[in-house]
Parts: C-alpha cells; sequence; structure tokens
C-alpha cells in the first residue's frame, strides 16, 4: 500500500526511527529536520523517499503531515508556522500545552486555521473512554511507578514520592509530562486530573495505571510495559503515531 | 455550536434517545427510520429538527452521517444501500460483522464505496492502545461479568460459564456479541481474541475486564459501569457515539 502523501517529520531521533520502519514505505516524500543533519542523512540510507529539510523551508513544500517527533520545545518553537500551513499536524509531546499561555495562543491560532491537530494516544490508552464518557468524568488518576534508580533515590519498599494536582506534577516531574498532560486534554480539565508517582523497586519498566471515576461507572487501566532498549522513552507514543495515521488513512475505523 | 449537518438515524430507541441529547441540538436535520413511527414521533416532540423518513428515501436525502442505533440485523439489512451513499456511516451493532458473509461482501463493497465507517468504541474503552500496540498484539482476553440471573442460573459464587473463542462465544451468546465483535475488529483477527463469561452473585451491573497481551507490554482494562435504567445496554455504547462525533467535528483531536 502506498499511499500518495508527503511527510514533514520534527526530529530524527528514537520516535522517528520507530515510525519509519511502519510508515516511511507507505508515503510519497518524507522530509526531515533535525539540528543533526548526520540522523537525517542515517535514515536517508534506509529510507530512500527522505530528503533533508530545514524547518524554514516548510512552507514551500506540499505538507501533507506534519509530525513532531521531538520535543516539548519544538512544540512550543515550530507551531506556530505550522499552523499557517492548513494541514494535518501531529504532536508526539503534547507536554507543551502544560504550559497555559502557549495553550491559549495555539488554540486561539488554531481556531482561525484549517489545521487538523491530533495529539496521539502516545505512552497510554482508553483516551477513547475519557471521550466517551465526556463530561461525566469526575477525576482521573494517573499513578506512575518507576523505579527508585530513575528518582536517584534507594528504597527496598515502595514509595509514593509525589500526590498532586496534574500542573504540581508537570513542573516537579517534567519527564512525565506528556501522559498526564494528553489524559487532561482528552478531558479538557486539567484539574481533573491527579497524579501520584510512585518508586518500585520491583518494577522492571515503567508503568501507569489510570483510574476514571465517573457518574456512570468506574474504569482502571493498567499499562505495563515491557523493558526495551531505549528506557527513557515509552516504545508505545511512536507506536501510536504508526496507529493513529493509519486509522486515518482506512475508511473502516475502529474506536472513538 | 451548530454543525451544518444532516444526521440520518436508524432507530428511535434508548440509544438514539441518549445521543439526541447532546448532538441534535447541534445539527441542522435529524432524519429518523424506524419501524415505529411513534417512537420518532415521541423524539419530535422534544426536538423540533427531528424529521421521520422511511429508509427507502434515504437516496433522495442530503446526508452527513447514517447513525444506525438499531440492531445487527438493521445492520445487515440496511448496509448495502447506505454503501452507495458516499457518506459518513456510523455503526454501534458492531455484532453484524461477527457474520463471516457479511462482513466479506461489506469490505468488498466498502473498497469501491467512498463511505468512511465508524465502529465507535461502544461498551468498551482502550481501542486505541490495540491500534497502537498493531501486530505486536498476541492475545486479548475479554472476561464478561453478569449477574447469574441474566443467564437464568442460580448461584452463590462465581461460576465460569463460557471459556473460549470470539466466534463460538458469539454464537452461544449473542447478546454480549458488540463488545467481542469490536475488540476483533481493532485487533484484525479473531482468532486472537478470547472469550470468559462469569457469572458473578455479587457483580451490580455488567463488567468488563479486558487483557491486551503483547510483544512490548500486558495491558488491562476493568469496566465496571454503575447499574443504570436499562440495564440491557451499556449506557457507555451510545456515549461512544457522542464521542464519536463530537471528535470528528473538532479540530483538535486527542486519542489515536
Amino acid at each position: 500500500m502506498v499511499i500518495l502523501l508527503n511527510f514533514f517529520v520534527i526530529g530524527a531521533g528514537n520516535c522517528t526511527n520507530v515510525i519509519a520502519k511502519d510508515l516511511f514505505s507507505k508515503v510519497s516524500n518524507v522530509y526531515i529536520f533535525d539540528s543533526s543533519k548526520e540522523k537525517v542523512e542515517e535514515l536517508k540510507k534506509v529510507y530512500s523517499n527522505v530528503i533533508y529539510s530545514d524547518f524554514s523551508d516548510i512552507d514551500k513544500l506540499n505538507i501533507d503531515y506534519v509530525i513532531e517527533c521531538a520535543s516539548v520545545d519544538a512544540v512550543i518553537r515550530y507551531s506556530e508556522k505550522i499552523l499557517d500551513l492548513n494541514t494535518n499536524y501531529v504532536i508526539i509531546s503534547s507536554g507543551a500545552f502544560g504550559d497555559d499561555l502557549f495553550r491559549e495562543r495555539f488554540m486561539e491560532k488554531l481556531n482561525v486555521s484549517n489545521c487538523n491537530v491530533f495529539i496521539p494516544s502516545g505512552a497510554v490508552g482508553g483516551i477513547d473512554l475519557i471521550h466517551s464518557l465526556g463530561d461525566s468524568v469526575e477525576k482521573i488518576v494517573l499513578n506512575t511507578r518507576k523505579s527508585p534508580k530513575s528518582f536517584g533515590i534507594d528504597t527496598f519498599e515502595e514509595k509514593i514520592i509525589f500526590e498532586g494536582g496534574c500542573k504540581e506534577a508537570i513542573k516537579r516531574f517534567p519527564q512525565n509530562i506528556n501522559v498526564a498532560i494528553t489524559l487532561a486534554l482528552a478531558v479538557k480539565d486539567f484539574e481533573k486530573v491527579h497524579v501520584i508517582i510512585t518508586a518500585d523497586p520491583y518494577v522492571k519498566s515503567n508503568s501507569h495505571n489510570i483510574t476514571i471515576e465517573s457518574k456512570i461507572g468506574r474504569y482502571s487501566l493498567n499499562l505495563e510495559n515491557y523493558p526495551s532498549d531505549n528506557a527513557k522513552t515509552s516504545l508505545l507514543a511512536p507506536l501510536s503515531i504508526i496507529g493513529l495515521i493509519n486509522k486515518l488513512n482506512n475508511n473502516f475505523k475502529v474506536g472513538v
């Protein structure tokens, strides 16, 4: 299946390498911008349709999807120009929307743009359930478990090291930011998302537990990712970009 | 917010009454077909934009969304004509796709149609997670708990009354069909979906537990719906239609 689409990907790191495996062979051209041109050259060796492009040239190209696979900073820096393009814009570093000023300016601009912005489910799931529940959601509790080592502490038993609101959590633990913000964006209310961060010496990889309390029922989702080569980034996040793009380009779509 | 859209809704029962509350005031015209014209008249008293229409007139109208809120039989009976309309077609009775012959004919016709078909998450969630995991999914286990009464049995302790493949389950327990088939459609493989049905005297309402085993992690989702007026249908199913339509008509979309 070759879809006649052009991608513009921001970032040529781990996330881009994961999505490349499934998506790049399906599309026409993949323009990639990264501050390291060498990383793009590496991808070019494997995928013949990869073309290095400066971000400043983006408006001269005919792009169907801009895919951000870089960082919160990149989202903040490049979004304004991308929203002028009237294209599809996929943002994996949803944490950018934790910045109130940025979020307000972004939404104002989106209101007068023909862009479609997509925030994939990232390292979590059940976003469909949050959409279905809508206003009936009363509270979402995200409990993230990581090894004590990742917080620079040493403990033999599990220990809650943070418990509080979404915004406070992202200030103090920015490495956990995307998951909490994606949940807050789905439920459209930062106040409804409560975060617990647990140091757990028995956890093999990062795990998340999400509990959704609503007027119509109680739902919980447990995500236990097996350890992967790159422990810093969940493999599930780039996979959710693949899932999203494949779904958008299929005329039989399952799920909200 | 009024979206300039016309709906054609099949069925005027409980599901339609739920979606009406959120969606009908947002759109131009809502044509409804039901074998009971009286039910449509009842809706018309509340929503002034409701118009009764025979299904046979559907091709004379200008429809943006056909929304099936009726039954597996309705999906099987009406889909062929709907796929000729080149419109958006939302199907809540996903169980229809458990019929191999129907599914094959439907997919063949969809391949040469400009329709977009949407199967909302229905009474479950985590369909986004299944999309993200893609081919790495090895097995999905759906464990549905209902009161012993709903199976016409009497027991003081929980009892597994069925364990087996998805297709066998839907033959023997057709009332549970939509959830199992939606999972199978999401993972694109009926063989990967395993069903357990438990009679549980301590369950207050139907509950589902979904476990997803994949190459990259293990995920489980627990759905506990509070008892509602209409115990036969999960309230979550019509709510997922609302979530879907609202998401499709918003240019900031969260989730796969």
